[in-house]
């Protein structure tokens, strides 16, 4: 097949060096004679591959000492229940800030365990913009066990740039959709968790990064591959790890290294986000209705005003090689995953299908 | 490279063509131009692959109609929380059969979900024989809400052959590293599980087999990924499943079919391990513990005699491409791990290398 750009939102395309570096050592690697897949997770060849993956994560996001990189099972939704099993105990509550499709769920799978205040912060203007409320104007509980918000709602297209000040309630982040797409303060936070499928590898694993003063107070039924403090006192090894996503995710972190780090690819992860908005914004045929400051770098929403033609933009779309533009089906209209993967060739192709086919159904 | 034989206990060795099959169509799945890690679990091509795999186990385990095939994260010790999640209610307790590490952390872990009576079944000869108390003579609680067990215990190298009867109270086995190694009548069971890593795929996939009518009373504190009903009703997508995972998964089914299903690989299991316990039971220079209806015929432990020589075997062994014949821990001696992937030559080639070895250290 000629070359693909595949927009899906997650599990989401693999940069192209990483996929090709691991079709060659699919079966042989590192002259083990077997896949890493078939390795022990205890055998000393695994053990320092992963204490790899975790340096050069810790290096690419300069994560401080006093926190611990966790690499867990069961992606995003499985923290939506480990975040309140592990940082809630009775008696507290927790503040969820919701400003669309995940950190809603968020907190509604919180609420199975513990006291939960949702804050909802998202704003629809006279003009059907959608907007949100500013930070420093979140009513927040002083004495919350903790703030959880969604940096970047993956299906809305919506994104939070400031990183709220808490006033020293720990605050946590679904960075799922988000991390190591931008330089973040780590010691903002004291948890930031991600499942892999967008920006770090394949299904199936996902990264918890916590401060060590957190750990601990786990509550009774906390499941043991859920407890932080047990995952951290192991290595992440309590349990079998899902060994390949681990490799995997440390392909990527070595490809990120290569190719200049963090900053490097937010300055393109920011110039790709552009040139799509501004394909959309100076069109009439297509439009975008969040407020400029923030909309998502990573997931861009869009409609066409003629929506009759979805089905069409689609269908020709895939002919020209743009996979999985198709919107969320509870949002509608397109959505273009631009995560760290995707190269600006890919979204130049998109913006010059999107004009051809304006000019075509005008 | 040259050939290695890989005895690890999991995760393990996967069938060679498998292996050939994923790397050739790595990143070109089905004339997709992604790899099928790249695709949406939701898209039609992935949805399609992820049923076939599901048919293809049911009809490889005779599983009926009234049971349904979750396809879940979070390996073997995820269900140790699971289970009693699902099948514990309040007021009720479960009987714990113990006959070996893996079961013993099953109990333990339940306990903290639910009322647990521990059972254990393990014996041992005045001749350091170890053996099992027959199933008819378990003392088993007709009120329980369910008996969990594990027939194949890969630590210990001990295996339950008969299927207890316990007189309608739910049966639940651990499975993990027996599954499709030999027939078992499913309809024996109420529930049945087994993390991937050993019969079926890479690790971070565990698949769980239930009747239907223990569905639906999970404890409230039930995280939702870990929810019966809940994965059962969206077809184990509720949150995005270890895509990459399953579709291996179900390489390894399709192979197991084309070599003559699970009654072909039954003989070929024992023939492989009746190969290995006669070059064990046929020297005293090496020895097995177990009573023979007990043995494992997927992780077969042995000790030399004199086990000043273990460095020694296992630097040699390695030598010949022999690998991860170290025993477990916490039990000591050598383990080999003969699933379904381990090819008869692979077992032989081990008998040849110990008979080499016991001739040059007589």
């Amino acid at each position: 097949m000629s070359e693909v750009f595949n927009f899906c939102a997650g599990p989401a395309m693999l940069p192209t060096p990483v996929m090709a570096k691991a079709q060659k050592e699919f079966i042989d690697w590192s002259n083990t004679g077997c896949s890493v897949m078939e390795l022990s997770h205890r055998s000393a060849i695994y053990i320092e591959m992963a204490a790899q993956a975790e340096a050069d994560l810790r290096d690419l996001m300069a994560i401080p000492e006093n926190y611990k990189v966790l690499f867990c099972h069961g992606g995003g939704r499985g923290q939506f229940s480990a975040v309140p099993l592990n940082l809630l105990p009775e008696g507290k509550s927790a503040d969820y800030i919701v400003d669309g499709s995940w950190s809603k769920a968020a907190a509604a799978e919180a609420k199975n365990f513990g006291n939960v205040n949702v804050i909802s912060i998202r704003e629809e203007h006279g003009d059907g913009e959608v907007s949100l409320t500013p930070s420093d104007k979140w009513p927040l509980n002083s004495d919350a066990a903790y703030v959880h918000y969604c940096p970047n709602e993956t299906v809305d297209g919506i994104e939070i740039n400031e990183i709220p000040d808490t006033h020293g309630v720990p605050l946590v982040a679904d960075m799922s959709s988000t991390i190591l797409s931008h330089e973040v303060d780590v010691t903002k936070f004291g948890l930031i968790y991600a499942g892999a499928q967008k920006n770090i590898g394949p299904s199936g694993l996902t990264i918890v990064i916590v401060r060590e003063d957190l750990l601990g107070n786990a509550q009774k039924a906390t499941p043991c591959i859920m407890n932080y403090k047990t995952t951290a006192d192991n290595d992440s090894m309590y349990n079998t790890p899902p060994t390949y996503a681990w490799y995997l995710a440390g392909l990527v972190f070595q490809w990120l290294k290569e190719i200049g780090g963090v900053k490097a690819i937010a300055k393109l992860n920011q110039a790709k986000a552009e040139l799509l908005y501004n394909a959309i914004d100076s069109s009439d045929f297509y439009q975008n209705n969040i407020e400029s400051q923030y909309r998502s770098k990573m997931n861009i929403t869009f409609w066409l005003k003629d929506e009759s033609l979805n089905k069409q933009f689609l269908t020709q779309a895939e002919e020209h090689g743009l996979m999985a533009l198709k919107g969320h089906r509870s949002v509608g209209g397109m959505r273009a995953s631009l995560y760290n993967a995707m190269p600006i060739e890919g979204v130049q192709a998109l913006v010059n299908f999107m004009q051809k086919f304006e000019k075509g159904n005008r």
